[in-house]
């Protein structure tokens, strides 16, 4: 057995995020990079914990070029939520360094959507982990954004990165989920829907 | 600010384990390597919550090249507990394979003890992570075992490897702390003691 080689499918994966090609990676999948180009805008009636869910099924469905029969499509999609707000990507370095005053000293939950669709089957869900920060000094997210500019990441913040390990005190949930990937539970789900 | 390069102090780090030192230097706190010998014996009558904190000190007391007055000494140990039983590092396939077996589909609980020590002050501590292992077939724990050979590691897996991908459901604590160093506590501590 190499890893999940002997799973029977051959897995796309349409996402423009590194750390989920990383994490997929180092699952040990063989998968294939697809570009999907989608506006990820939120529907206003959607439950903060649902959005992501809700996103990766419309990167899904925006992949038009068709499966064949062995192909699974996964997409995903990460959000911070903090007291029931969705926190999307930074746009400036201020935005940033609010949204990380927002998470410090609090807990607060990010969720991972997961769609996979074949000619098969179409299954989504959604992977949520509760992050708890340190109170953070005023240097400690200037340093942080100043330093990793962490502006293609929702919540202003890589678990991974310094921030992650000077201020993340726990963690409820699965950890690579915050990373953008949950990675446990897509291994489990491609075990039930394929083989 | 660089990182902890602000910390008015020399670290030490005595340990001979590559992810603690690694963990060190993605904390951005300079330091420097320094080498301990000492034998890894559980006192009969530690309780297994205090066995990590014991080695650590254990360690810490095992320096005897005496340190300069700028000087803060790091020592560490970590230990996987399974119903109240200390799981240490595996010897042989065979061991690796059943104490994989032992985790399967249950919460253990990782305590890493870490050991400051300077002429000014002795100060230790113990940080607990719970860690959720699902099912694991038994292809997938005789995989890993060959492939990753985890004889240095307490309780024969190491969480940042495919084991902890495709295994580890939830945890409840520290991710950095199941990989041997708690490196928010450390961080804190720091701050705490020598600022």
């Amino acid at each position: 057995m190499e890893g999940l080689a002997w799973l029977n499918c051959q897995l796309l994966l349409g996402s423009k995020s590194p750390r989920r090609r990383e994490l997929l990676s180092q699952l040990g999948i063989p998968f294939r990079l697809v570009e999907i180009d989608v506006e990820e805008s939120i529907e206003p009636d959607v439950s903060a914990d649902k959005v992501a869910e809700q996103l990766a099924c419309k990167k899904a469905l925006a992949y038009t070029a068709g499966l064949a029969d062995n192909e699974v499509l996964v997409t995903a999609d990460t959000v911070v939520v903090h007291d029931s707000s969705v926190l999307g990507k930074p746009h400036s370095r201020a935005e940033a360094i609010g949204m990380l005053h927002l998470l410090s000293g609090c807990t607060h939950q990010v969720y991972t959507g997961v769609s996979l669709r074949s000619n098969c089957f179409s299954d989504s869900f959604t992977e949520r982990t509760d992050v708890v920060f340190k109170s953070l000094r005023d240097e400690e997210i200037a340093y942080y954004v100043d330093t990793y500019r962490p502006f293609d990441k929702a919540g202003a913040y890589g678990i991974q990165e310094w921030i992650g390990m000077i201020g993340i005190e726990r963690i409820e949930g699965c950890y690579y989920n915050v990373m953008g990937l949950p990675v446990v539970r897509l291994y489990k789900e491609l075990q039930r829907l394929v083989n």
